[in-house]
């Protein structure tokens, strides 16, 4: 369920600034900042570099710098604090949400803005569109696969198989079963079958991705004010979806073996939360998957405190189908399992699902049908098609023993410019300490073209980071680690 | 947005009481009441039939009837109540929303549970599982075209086009643009041109079908206690959609030429709502259009107030380019426009989207983003290349001919059968008065495999109503006919 595009392509307005273009250099600053701003890659509330910063970062003098700052203070973007510099103003209409957020009476449990979550969504297609001063040259920070990494033979064979039966009408001319289509329920009902969880078809529900799939939970399970426990660090995108519904985020300490047990356990006795938001395997954005013993725990704790489990398997492809799941202990007596084919298959399809317990699913379809309606059936039943052809399971392997080799080499240039690994490197994501800022530092490679994922993003409480999330698969580069040492420096 | 399936696909298990079954005859009949109690066909609070009442439509003895009952009781899905007969319990364990629902503080705006409005959905899919007692014939309460009026060719050969190109990669293994496929958005931007509403594709998001239109809509733009203006009568999935978000109701009856204005300028100065959601054109359910002076009447009242118009258009397809629309008057200046693709050409591909100014826009793209991330790119590229042909100009025509050849059978048949219709008959969908209740009415004709929209649906206060709505292209037989004759009785 981690949200950043896997590549782009580089829109003809990328360059730098222009010394002897039409608009002068302190308008295309301004207009660069100002397009940051609306992209939240530079949020509510962030500070503008110094002056005297920027006018080196740029080769600019002072004078064009405090132009350009004026000009964005004009447009009512940003503000002057006295002694402390240029802030990002909080929007005065503020939308729904954090209005919304502002009712919540927990201090201890801020509310973080979707304004932030957004941001690296956001981000990868700001770099294509008109104020971008530098064409995006790779995403260090992205959560996915690249395209040339995933396999579409086995996607245009299936869907010229759509087109030619009437297979089509049935796919396209009606309105999809609310559940989802039942030929992709069948394929999903065996393959979970082979992680060994036993689910019948009618226990799955569809979704648009597997963010839908917690959206509908949330939708379905909480209301305004619940306690819903969540790991720190964690994903971004998840946390600003429970501050959309008004939840109050408890965090837990995510360690190697699974989250701290005791914390769990006393926050679940204080709070009385309604769900624990959870990934057993391959964590995000730590790498590491939960210990058998640790997950028996978990379970135990639910079982005692009355919350459920929402267990969030995106990168269930990636790993070893042994790896320890908590649904798979519990059958769905206790949890939810979330999943989707965005990390392995194809990203644009957006194809998720939900496998719950019936109660839980009968109230998912309703959230489903207020949301959507129902989802696509021809992208379901061509989905269906791969899955029943087996080239998926090939095509794991492949890209499982690509993605070693590929883990190696990141590993190796990350730890030559000075990143240190927090947790052992596993599966896509590494999780590494840089000793500097990462906000600022994210900030610096976006001028040379290169999206990170700082680490405030990954804290339900958003407080500086020196750490970050890389792909392993988007870090082969030399040049990109020749442009972090520079900018960390 | 209007939500039925067009035809369904009869189940295995379709049929009736039967006599020598392995189970007896009360056993089968607590089931099928047990299956509509879950799919909300009975809805929570409504009275099962009286005990003599039900022995006489089966053709049981009133001992069954009550071993039946006496069963539903025990397995908690129905109270009796003294001197009144039997009821659907409302669940212990109420979901968020009905939860949420209740600190509503206006009881002159209630609350509408998404119980009730999704029934209509639920039920073309109960009918195909078990504990149906009669397979469904046909469901005249349908909102959309029958499937064999859509044309499927022109998707098959852009399906092909697209399994064949290199644009599968593009469609398939990339996250979508969050705004939706550009190419898609440049396709809609010609088209509304084509209504004179000028929007470039910027201001264009996609969407999940016009539902999520909506929902993203009130997801940016309300937050819980707002209140919103609808029509009376509207379509019940949006009055669900709405109560979800804990909006108050505020209803203004739908005239001929369009609202009531006087009320809607008391009420707009009473609760100040925030936005007023309308269709302008082949009102669901009573088919009329607003007149330019309504239209232009509503934008200076949405001016003085300080309220946005929601111009949900999903059936301009069925009607003259040339009709009043407010977006079009406005520009988008008050008004967010809201349609897409289920009426008219695919419902099984779920696209819609809105266009709307850009502070807007920007807004959307975060609940977009927080909902579902994006969306399917296949779909909506596809679905490109189809707009791009020219064909659905073609068909389009072609519907609006032979629907008008349709609906002077069907009004020449509901007239016979004793309907009296309330509103002047046009595009689609029929809105008339029976003379008796038609929540009994549709069980009744359940019972005979029909599918009804009963006039309770349409009301924002869910009251009692002798009213329907019918599908013209669904009520051609006349067996149906027969049917509805004789439950009327």
């Amino acid at each position: 369920m981690d949200e950043i595009a896997n590549t782009v392509n580089l829109g003809p307005e990328a360059g730098t600034l222009q010394r002897h273009a039409a608009t002068t250099l302190a308008e295309q600053l301004s207009a660069q900042f100002s397009a940051r701003i609306r992209n939240r890659l530079l949020p509510p509330g962030s500070r503008l570099p110094s002056v005297r910063e920027c006018a080196k970062r740029y080769g600019l003098s002072t004078q064009t710098v405090v132009a350009a700052y004026d000009r964005l203070q004009a447009l009512g973007l940003v503000e002057a604090r006295a002694q402390r510099g240029y802030f990002v103003r909080v929007p005065g209409d503020t939308p729904a949400l954090a209005r919304r957020s502002a009712t919540q009476t927990d201090a201890a449990a801020p509310m973080l803005a979707p304004t932030h979550a957004t941001a690296l969504v956001r981000g990868m297609f700001h770099q294509m569109g008109a104020g971008a001063a530098v064409a995006l040259r790779g995403a260090p920070g992205s959560g996915v696969l690249p395209a040339p990494w995933l396999e579409s033979a086995a996607l245009g064979a299936a869907l010229r198989r759509i087109a030619r039966a009437n297979e089509l009408e049935q796919a396209s001319l009606h309105y999809g079963h609310p559940l989802g289509d039942l030929a992709l329920r069948e394929a999903l009902s065996r393959q979970l079958a082979g992680l060994s969880l036993q689910v019948p078809p009618q226990q799955i529900l569809t979704t648009n991705g597997a963010s839908q799939a917690l959206d509908l939970v949330l939708r379905a399970l909480t209301r305004p004010g619940d306690a819903v426990l969540v790991e720190s660090p964690g994903w971004a995108m998840q946390f600003a979806q429970m501050a959309h519904h008004g939840l109050k985020l408890l965090p837990v300490p995510r360690g190697a073996d699974g989250p701290d047990l005791d914390l769990l356990d006393q926050l679940a006795r204080a709070h009385a939360p309604r769900l624990f938001i959870c990934v057993s395997v391959l964590h995000n954005p730590t790498g590491q998957s939960l210990s058998a013993a640790s997950a028996h725990r978990v379970l135990q704790l639910a079982r005692r405190h009355g919350f459920q489990v929402v267990e969030d398997d995106v990168y269930a492809a990636l790993a070893e189908p042994s790896s320890p799941r908590m649904s798979v202990l519990d059958q769905l007596e206790h949890t939810i399992y979330l999943s989707g084919f965005s990390k392995i298959l194809a990203p644009g399809w957006r194809v998720g699902f939900v496998a719950a317990a019936p109660a839980v699913i009968d109230r998912l379809i309703d959230q489903k049908l207020l949301a959507v309606l129902t989802t696509p059936t021809l992208t379901e039943r061509v989905l269906a098609h791969v899955l029943g052809q087996g080239q998926l399971r090939r095509t794991t392997q492949q890209v499982r023993d690509r993605l070693d080799a590929a883990r190696a080499r990141a590993v190796r240039l990350a730890e030559k410019a000075g990143c240190r690994f927090v947790t052992p490197p596993r599966g896509l994501l590494g999780w590494v300490d840089t000793g500097v800022d990462t906000a600022t530092l994210s900030q610096r490679l976006l001028d040379a073209g290169y999206l990170l994922a700082p680490g405030h993003l990954f804290d339900p409480q958003q407080q500086p980071s020196t750490r970050m999330r890389i792909n392993f698969t988007q870090t082969q580069d030399e040049a990109f680690w020749r442009a972090f040492a520079a900018a960390r420096r």
